[in-house]
């Protein structure tokens, strides 16, 4: 089974001077994700909690809302050329008939209307959401919020030692973390932190808090909306369609959560 | 037209304080990307050179090889609700036969073997990049290199106001900085540098440099082979198969290009 790091020899070069030494790598490969046999997409990830990675993946997508919803995950028997296993196929078999994935649906849309725009894009994310976000009663202190990142950060340096991952954090209202994720694709560490709560039990997570190591997307954005979040906290930018999203569904969106301060771009009423 | 950022009020969390102000955000946008009138992809983007960024798109897929490939890009007169024009789909005519995309490519060689992995998406890029990026002449010395990061920043100061944009900058074997581009997606910013240089008649782009402000990825390593760069530079880590491409097509990557001090993962004859 494939590992989360990959050793290389590597020359490393500081002023003029020059040396070998062995670095560690983020591992990079690819998963196919298939929906009752049939293949849905090809992510690049850093493998490890493939299994959540694919549910969370099938949840923003609008596919699966609930526990109820993933009947059974499994690894495709692929195997190399050397007939090992490649552990980087997995079907997933779903109760209930699917509605079409968001990113397909938002390829009809445009198809039909030739006239795709942000508003489009928000509107057929908004359609999918099954979750009351904005009657979420959250409530959060600044001073809880600062602590997050912090707290991220504690527990991606118990595994990163490449400097090439993102990190998304689960935390309940209390700030207590309940899962931290890495990956080299920051929409699969989220994927990988929804997928593992959905496997828990715990959609929609109503009431909790989502943090990302980077920048907050639109996608970012539509996968904590889809999980039920009414809060998503981001160390770097967000985007303008991200902050439209979170203002139609009335989700916190705080940004430049850095040190004892925070920008809050929508629904600051749940901050303070 | 759309702009490459937006304005919103946002409260302003320091410490104890809570104020509210105006914010710029990087703008994201939609962008259909169609070959012959038939939709291929949408991808979140910041709007700007978007002929450049269909045309760095199609490279790094392998449909388009050179300017010749690319006949001709045009806006698709589509509408949002008021009637205006959203900019958000780009049609492009190719001359000749286009190959699979690569995309679809890897998909089809998983479903026939149901074994991916890194090793088959290594093969499936090999096999489509036309330029013998391994016999490329380059030599640059390292101190060029060390001064690379701070020419695409100055250039990144002058329009970027949020704090939420990647950078790609290509530059010549003499540090020259030809072309730099800011976008909210990473492999944006380098499909927009390529496409520039398409456009441009400079593809391939033989005994050029490419810089990117994050990470380099297996993804973004397969977009600078497509385009024929023999350099390939990262602020921050690379994943493991960015490694692996590098290493198979004699393209030279390095990581952590930093102040006076940098790693070089691939070819490391070439700096010297």
């Amino acid at each position: 089974m494939a590992r989360a790091t990959a050793r290389r020899r590597v020359v490393r070069l500081t002023g003029a001077e020059r040396g070998t030494r062995p670095d560690a790598l983020a591992a990079e490969e690819p998963l196919e994700i298939r929906v009752g046999g049939e293949p849905l997409t090809v992510t690049m990830r850093t493998p490890g909690q493939d299994f959540d990675l694919v549910a969370g993946f099938l949840v923003g997508e609008g596919l699966v809302h609930t526990a109820d919803g993933l009947a059974a995950l499994r690894y495709c028997a692929g195997t190399d050329e050397d007939g090992a296993n490649t552990y980087n196929v997995v079907d997933a078999a779903l109760r209930g008939a699917p509605a079409l994935p968001l990113s397909a649906h938002r390829n009809l849309l445009t198809t039909s209307a030739c006239g795709l725009c942000g508003r489009d894009t928000v509107d057929a994310v908004r359609t999918h959401v099954r979750w009351p976000i904005a009657e979420d009663p959250l409530r959060v202190a600044p001073e809880l919020l600062y602590a997050l990142p912090d707290r991220l950060r504690a527990a991606q340096r118990t595994f990163d030692s490449t400097g090439g991952l993102h990190a998304a954090g689960l935390f309940t209202a209390a700030g207590e973390l309940l899962c931290a994720r890495e990956d080299v694709g920051r929409h699969n560490a989220v994927d990988k932190v929804v997928g593992w709560a959905l496997r828990a039990g715990l959609l929609p997570l109503t009431g909790h808090l989502l943090l990302v190591s980077g920048r907050a997307s639109f996608e970012l954005t539509q996968k904590a909306a889809l999980a039920g979040l009414p809060l998503l906290a981001a160390v770097s930018a967000p985007s303008s369609l991200a902050v439209d999203l979170a203002e139609e569904l009335g989700l916190t969106l705080l940004g430049f959560l850095r040190g004892e301060s925070a920008n809050v771009y929508t629904r600051a009423d749940r901050v303070h």
